[in-house]
């Protein structure tokens, strides 16, 4: 099988303009077909505060009202999307912008009120049109995914990037073979999170046992390694979890960095 | 050769909740292959102000600085693009929405200096890629642009939905038999601007050259129907111009209504 990178790229890269296009510059350089994911959360958050709408947050979650979620397409779906879209046809990849309701590409559902809490408009994936994505990238293009999906009732929905990443790999996996990659400012999943030089290579079932056993992974890591364990189980290849600054790596077809994830 | 139409409707569509859903309802009913121009440009004007940027005019056309980018791609690829997609996917149109920067579906440079005036990031259109369109609409997308392009060098540029709507129906006409349809707030060519009752018709290029010498038509159009008649002599087959309610003429198969402008 012919393969296919998916990458997911969070807001510290997409926000800061040095990051992105030394970003993108080595992604439009890595050879075969590749998948962009990105966030970009903080922007939403700036033009929130700029436009006086207040931020509500239950137990440290964004609640997206209507006018947060008018602000989440403008910023995401708008400014950040184009803006890479754009520098990476500039650096040679024939990428292509997309939310979740392009090509009706992810399908999700409101997510239900939890202990009475309404998270307003977050949509939780209910179903990934793999081969409306296929078609695209068989045709030459270069698809950028940002984090909104959609309820195919005339409603968009704000979704976790990363589980976008995920879910949108698992979707190719049958035609492609597929390698996920997060990337994020740290170079790996790190035993001693003040030592960027703890980078733990590989963690398969039995070693991700052991480290939560013994409470060594810093607790935001957990849901990002289930998830990667989760698209492994589901025909991923491969998960690796590394620094946004190892795009060069790609690009130079090295292995050896980051943390690779494996059954 | 199969039959294309290319519509394009302005931000009075766009803007108002109700017609834009009028629109999107009918569209999607029109059977066959289609693709969606529009605009959105009172959105741009209306997000500037409440940003408090300065709109810069010069002998009435507005400026296109940094900033007033930044937010023409929040609202028209942003919010104005990814409304009317949902919509249409809710609606049972397979809908992807483009800025000229996916897929390289349009390149244009950046407006040279006119008598001393920079009107800042506004793109003259260069080359449309007919073949990246052809692949999406053959491969049953149904693409939604919007009036941005790029120069391939990392930049979009602001550029009139018309000239989009006209130079994309030009670039697939060597594929599709393509009818080009403007869509605004009038039923079509009117004698009398106060009457909405002197639609013209039919304009051909004989009536066309009276009609401009007894000053019949309204200055407004004029830039319109020269349009027009640019794409007839490149390839399209038919051009209208009609209201954005007669979208429900086309999903009937009517053709009875609006001005036709022919060679």
């Amino acid at each position: 099988m012919e393969q296919l990178k998916v990458f997911k790229i969070g807001g510290r890269v997409v926000e800061n303009e040095k990051n992105l296009n030394f970003f993108l510059e080595n992604y439009a350089k890595i050879p075969g077909k590749k998948l962009l994911v990105h966030g970009g959360g903080n922007w939403v958050t700036e033009m929130s505060e700029r436009l006086g709408l207040e931020t509500k947050k239950i137990d440290g979650r964004r609640i997206t009202d209507a006018e947060t979620l008018k602000v989440v397409l403008m910023m995401l779906a708008g400014l950040a999307n184009k803006t890479i879209v754009s520098k990476l046809q500039a650096f040679g990849c024939n990428a292509l912008g997309l939310t979740g309701a392009d090509g009706n590409v992810i399908e999700s559902e409101k997510r239900p009120l939890k202990n009475g809490i309404d998270y307003g408009f977050v949509g939780d994936v209910k179903k990934v049109n793999g081969l409306a994505l296929q078609k695209l990238i068989d045709g030459g293009f270069s698809p950028v995914l940002t984090a909104l999906t959609h309820d195919k009732k005339g409603t968009l929905l704000n979704t976790n990037a990363d589980t976008i990443a995920s879910v949108t790999a698992v979707s190719l996996a049958p035609t492609f073979d597929v390698e996920l990659i997060f990337c994020f400012e740290l170079p790996g999943v790190l035993k001693d999170i003040n030592d960027q030089k703890s980078v733990i290579p590989l963690i398969n079932s039995d070693i991700y046992k052991e480290l939560r056993a013994s409470h060594v992974i810093n607790e935001g890591m957990i849901p990002k390694i289930d998830n990667a364990f989760d698209a492994l189980q589901e025909g991923v290849k491969k998960v690796r979890i590394c620094h946004s600054e190892h795009i060069v790596k790609f690009a130079e077809g090295k292995t050896n960095f980051g943390t690779l994830i494996s059954n």
